[in-house]
């Protein structure tokens, strides 16, 4: 197999930015605090600095976010990887932004406010970011730490 | 859009092995004690009842498995899931079965035995897998539950 040549910070950079604009589902992680991990697919809106997700308060992710804030998300395939490690705060419907329900539901064509169980949101901000999609993009990979762009 | 019909379990069941036999990554989620989730796609052997990872033993995935043998798999995209929850054990080198390190390496193309770091290898029994493509497949997605198929 020959690979592509590894993209550039730019490029990376661009490319992630599409997906986060452009999916509709991702991939989220979370723990509760005895090691058990949770993994399932949500959709998700990407305001330009953070991710919109909602799930039943119910549901282990919910639990989970609510009591350690800690989320990874992959977008994406395992050979066009885009990681994102963030930390959660939990935003009731009472407390979304100006029109950001109505932005969520067009996006996604998911509309938590309607379900009558409780489906709060979960806002991620992103920490650390790293793409890549083969072995030959691993150096380079950070694209966030601490929260800041490295580019 | 329209949703073609959703698949019987004897169909789900059959896509699943087969994505089992032949992806080469999976995402694998694991956690640690205080609820840090970690996410990264490694490469994967199936050999009809059990996954084969390997991943550095200094990694987050390798501590936490070691820890507490949790692991949440996730196959294909998130549109067409295949989530499997199973139990890791830790093998050694000198503890893998007859021929599973050649075939470990020659299906992902990955050879932890050649690098100088430590690489073990784990061995994820699923206790609990899913299937579903879109909402239509919701209902029924349980293929296995407790390690055992369901139908």
């Amino acid at each position: 197999m020959t690979l592509d040549a590894p993209r550039t910070f730019d490029e990376r950079r661009k490319d992630t930015l599409t997906r986060f604009e452009t999916d509709v589902d991702v991939w989220v992680s979370t723990a509760d605090g005895t090691g058990v991990p949770c993994l399932v697919p949500l959709s998700f809106l990407w305001d330009g600095e953070t991710f919109l997700l909602s799930t039943a308060r119910g549901n282990p992710t919910a639990r989970n976010l609510d009591a350690n804030g800690r989320a990874r998300l992959a977008f994406g395939g395992t050979r066009d990887v885009v990681l994102v490690e963030g930390t959660s705060t939990t935003v009731e419907v009472a407390d979304l932004g100006d029109g950001e329900g109505d932005a969520f539901a067009a996006k996604t064509g998911f509309e938590p406010r309607d379900i009558r169980s409780s489906y709060p949101y979960f806002r991620i901000t992103p920490v650390w970011i790293q793409a890549w999609r083969e072995v030959n993009e691993i150096a380079g990979r950070d694209l966030m730490k601490d929260g800041r762009w490295l580019g």
